[in-house]
C-alpha cells in the first residue's frame, strides 16, 4: 500500500531535507519514525528538497509499505518519535501512481524579511533581517517579469544537479505587513537556490540600489554571476506542494 | 540622565524576567549589555516582570546612568552584545519622573493557542497547543464578565506578593485566526500568573465542558481553588505597557 504524509518542520537544526552518511537531516529523522511505526525499514520521497535551515509547513512525501495502521495510528505514532522541530499533519493512502516529487503539478514557497533598524528576537528563526528600508512595491513590480516559462540559469546554484533550466512562474506576490516584506512565489518546480536567489535580487530593487527593470534583465541574461547575493535561509519557508484533486488529498496540498 | 529602553525577547530559554541568583534570565542578560555599554554596573527596573518561557514584543524598562550615548549608540550596542533572544527595539532620554513600572497606565498581553488535532513544529515555541476544537466565541463572551475594576482573586496565584487583587480590566478579546485562537488582553496591571490563569478557566468554556457564565461566578467566588489550571507559558507574550502621551515615547508604548 502506498501513503502520502503531509510533514511540518522547522529546519533551523538540521542540514536540510536530504538524508546524509553523517549529519542531522530531516528525512533521517522522518524516515526512522516511520519505520519504528511501520516496524519495517521504510524510506520516502519528498516533493520538494530544502537546504539547511529552510521550514516547511507541508512538506509532502509518499512511502510503501505492507503495514497496516489507521491515519491515527500514523500520525500520532510518528508525533511520539519525531523531535519537537518535526510534525506529521496528516497521512493518507492514495493510488500506486501517486509520486510526492513527479507528481506535483505546483510548489509554493514564502519568504518573510523583517525590515526594520534593529534585528529580531522574537521570531528570528523564521525571518531574514534587512535593516535598510524596502519599497515592497518596487520588489513586486520587478518580480512579474519572471512569470511564465523562462530559463531561470540567473537564479540557479551551480551546484544544482537539474537537467535543465526551464521552469513555469505561475505567480510572485510581494507585500509589506507592517514591519515585514512578504514573497508568495508558486512554480511547477524549483532550480536549487532558486527562491533565495530571486530574493537575492529582488532585495538590492527593494533598497533603490537597482531598477525595476534588472529583474528582467537578470532573466534574459542567464548569468549567475549578474544576479544578486543567496538570501539567508532563515525566512524561506516550503508552504507546500499541489497535486491533482483525483488522489483526494486534503485541500492545503490539493489543486 | 533618565533613559528608557524597549525591549523584544524570546522567553523560551530563560527563566524568566527578574534576577536570580542562580539560572539564566532576562533581566541579568540586559543589566550586563547594558552595563558593558555605559561602562559602569547599571540596574533596570521594568514595566511587566515575565515569568519562565514568556515573551516579550515590548518590554519597557528605565535606568540611571552619567554615561552618554546617542539612542544608536545604546541600541546598537546593546544588540551587539545580547544573546540572539533578546533585541533591544529602542532607547530615549526621560525626564527623571518616568518610572517604567509604577508610571504605566496600562499593560497588554497576547496569548495564542494553535487548536489543530496535531501538535505543531513551526511556531511551537510561541504558542500553547490545544488538540480539541475551541469555541471562540463562547471564550470571547465569557471573557467580557470581566471587564471593569474587580477583585481578581480567583485568577492570582498563591505565590503573588500583590498587596491587594483588585485591578481594571479595560479591554479583552478572543478570536479564531484559522486554526489559531488568540486572546488581547489588557489591564492597568496584572497579578501573578493573572493572564494564564484567565486563558486556564477560558479553554474549558472553549472546548463546552463549562458553560459561557462561569467565568463571572468564577470572578465573584474569588477561589483560585475552583478555577482552571495555569495555562502553558509559551503560549503567553507581554505586547506592552503605556505611557502618558508627556513622556514623548514611541508610539507603540503612549497612551
Amino acid at each position: 500500500m502506498r501513503y502520502a504524509l503531509g510533514i511540518e518542520y522547522d529546519g533551523t537544526g538540521f542540514l536540510g531535507w536530504q538524508r546524509l552518511p553523517h549529519g542531522r537531516t530531516v528525512q533521517s529523522e522522518v524516515e526512522a519514525a516511520l519505520s519504528f511505526v511501520a516496524g519495517e525499514p521504510l524510506e520516502v520521497v519528498c516533493a520538494g528538497r530544502t537546504d539547511s535551515g529552510v521550514h516547511a509547513q507541508c512538506q509532502v512525501v509518499h512511502f510503501d509499505t505492507a503495514a497496516q495502521r489507521s491515519e491515527r495510528g500514523w500520525t500520532l505514532g510518528m508525533n511520539s518519535r519525531l523531535p519537537p522541530e518535526i510534525a506529521t499533519r496528516w497521512c493518507r493512502p492514495v493510488s500506486d501512481d501517486f509520486h510526492a516529487r513527479f507528481g506535483a503539478i505546483a510548489r509554493t514557497y514564502r519568504y518573510r524579511i523583517l525590515n526594520r533598524p534593529l534585528r529580531p528576537a522574537l521570531q528570528r528563526d523564521y525571518v531574514a533581517f534587512e535593516r535598510r528600508p524596502l519599497d515592497a512595491d518596487a520588489m513586486h513590480a520587478a518580480a512579474q517579469a519572471l512569470i511564465g516559462e523562462h530559463d531561470f540559469s540567473a537564479f540557479r546554484t551551480v551546484h544544482c544537479q537539474a537537467p535543465h533550466a526551464r521552469r513555469d512562474m505561475q505567480a510572485i506576490r510581494v507585500w509589506r505587513d507592517g514591519d515585514e516584506v512578504l514573497m508568495e512565489i508558486r512554480a511547477n518546480a524549483f532550480l536549487h537556490h532558486m527562491v533565495r536567489n530571486i530574493m537575492g535580487s529582488l532585495l538590492p530593487i527593494g533598497r533603490g540600489e537597482r531598477p525595476v527593470g534588472w529583474m528582467a534583465e537578470l532573466l534574459a541574461g542567464r548569468d549567475r554571476a549578474l544576479a544578486g547575493p543567496t538570501a539567508p535561509a532563515s525566512g524561506l519557508t516550503f508552504l507546500g506542494p499541489r497535486y491533482p484533486q483525483r488522489f483526494e488529498l486534503p485541500d492545503e496540498v490539493s489543486a
